[in-house]
């Protein structure tokens, strides 16, 4: 039997995250048929390479899913509300890698490590999380299955690859300003494009990552909230975030403290973990051994170490997360969800 | 009546904290009869100016102490244990920034905005706390005095300057090598210029501040514990610390979530630290105002914001408090507790 090829899309194809799944779907050798390259009008033309082979990068229509089966969006929310829709009613499955869908009641949020059986209970999207949550719940997933998880508070130390290519460029050059001897940096996109306040990132740390909601939290720290309990599928599991945007081109770092139900050993929470699918251990004080960004950069796992015993609650664990917000962050998590639909549908055939 | 003068010793004067020392001294004007520079035999011989003068640097010895009145220390805790008894000795009353003295139970701890009235009952040596603790509980006094705190978790994103200027200049070097395109630097200063094991600090987030003790914490987050419990003279207050080094030179972030006794307001705890003294609030989500590093730096004050009610926790609080680690962190705090000093004895005369 031959194996069954598929027509991909790539909506947002010249983004950082694009970039990522380009390059996944190519190492992952993913069973392409034709692949289509899609972007804004301002990106289209652009030339990519995909196994050796030229494509052009074209603009992304309506019209431009006819044939497609299976398409990945991340081109930002508003993309993925006008275009998911056409791309749903010629067929193709989308899973979106933006904010659009994600609490929609009738779309599955999926982590293949936590929920993997909700792809099957698509509706033609499949909502990938925020790159803060994935990380999390992958990592937490195993513990909340043997200890049961009350709450969570988390404060994130976030790459600024995350806001994209042009908060990398900004990044960079305030850097390079100031260690030319220039204080006053202009910054021009971080923390929010689309707000009209911008803060210095280079050598600094910007407690704001997307908009503020009424209740005082960011969107980035409400989506940690409610995604976590959607992914988990407990809508009992309580959590507070704490969202901040450090001078970090890749590779988004967590400390989590995590309150459980029931009494747990710390041998028992290491030993799970070890274990656990996509998910490496780095944990050794002696050898001065704990996830770093620096290590994850480029690599599909979330790491996990610093685990530790809460000094103030018996059932309170601390720990220190990281993962590349790019790969499993995105692109990694999103191709992971492709990777089974194809793996469903040749089981079915 | 003419003012009283004093003569000073700044031990460690050539390092981050001593020049800042320096220039407090200056600054606020304090009254200086002769002033003493004193450092290690490496750094003996060079000058500094104080108020238009050169100050030749000389080499710290048990002798450097004769008719010394007050004695600034932050030249590292061994400097501290052997020459600060000899400074006490001479009649010098000692501030020592290092962590030489902070836990003793006969010396006192202090911040002048929590526990100034310590200050009376010293023995000779008056202990200033570690940075990252001086600036929470600042912060929390009046929330602590109005409410009653039950538990405190915090993260931390720390400066490079608290490890002195080696480590300043390594994470210039490396920011410098990674914008020049080697992405292979060599670290060798921290996390712990003493330890072996050495990791990149330019763009990443390092989950490790001082050696590691026995219960898997850091000694800086065991000093955040210990510490508040000492200063705020409650040892009912528990804390759990996650200390992180990013790539910011100066000024200390932290993220704080507050779990109090009794319940609270938001607008209380807002008019509170409005009120404080030392605390200045910079709390606004619609014109995205909160604090930063980049803007702490060089001002004398803690600032405080992104103030909301925990979402796990009636009694919870979340917060985000910033301060420059060399001035009230360091430096400051401890000219704050000469200038208490000096004016006690004027009081008293």
């Amino acid at each position: 039997m031959s194996e069954q090829k598929y027509n991909v899309a790539v909506v947002g194809a010249t983004g950082a995250v694009g970039e990522q799944i380009l390059s996944l779907l190519e190492k992952r050798d993913f069973p392409v048929a034709e692949l289509k390259l899609l972007s804004s009008a301002r990106s289209a033309g652009k030339v990519l390479t995909f196994k050796g082979q030229d494509v052009v990068v074209e603009e992304a229509t309506p019209d431009s899913f006819k044939g497609v089966d299976i398409a990945l969006f991340s081109a930002g929310g508003d993309v993925s509300k006008e275009l998911a829709p056409h791309a749903v009613s010629h067929g193709a499955v989308c899973i979106d890698n933006t904010n659009a869908f994600r609490m929609d009641p009738d779309k599955v949020l999926v982590v293949p490590e936590v929920n993997p059986e909700k792809i099957q209970e698509h509706n033609g999207i499949i909502a990938n999380p925020n790159c803060s949550t994935i990380q999390m719940v992958a990592a937490l997933k195993p513990l909340h299955d043997a200890f049961g998880i009350a709450r969570i508070i988390v404060s994130t130390y976030q790459a600024v690859s995350g806001a994209g290519h042009k908060a990398i460029e900004e990044m960079l050059r305030q850097s390079k300003e100031i260690l030319n001897g220039n204080a006053d940096v202009q910054p021009d996109i971080l923390p929010v494009g689309s707000l009209p306040v911008k803060h210095q990132i280079a050598f600094n740390a910007i407690p704001q990552i997307d908009k503020f909601t009424d209740n005082g939290y960011t969107l980035e720290e409400m989506k940690m909230v409610r995604e976590t309990k959607k992914i988990m599928g407990d809508e009992s599991i309580e959590v507070s975030a704490t969202c901040v945007r450090i001078p970090v081109i890749n590779g988004h770092s967590e400390s989590v403290y995590v309150e459980f139900k029931n009494d747990y050993e710390l041998e028992e929470v290491k030993s799970l973990l070890e274990k656990a699918p996509g998910i490496t251990l780095v944990d050794d004080p002696a050898s001065q051994a704990y996830p770093l960004a620096s290590d994850a950069v480029g690599k599909p796992d979330v790491f996990v170490g610093r685990l530790r015993r809460d000094l103030t609650h018996s059932r309170g664990l601390n720990m220190w997360i990281v993962s590349d917000n790019l790969l499993k962050g995105a692109a990694w998590n999103a191709v992971q969800i492709a990777e089974i639909i194809v793996s469903n549908r040749n089981g079915r055939a």
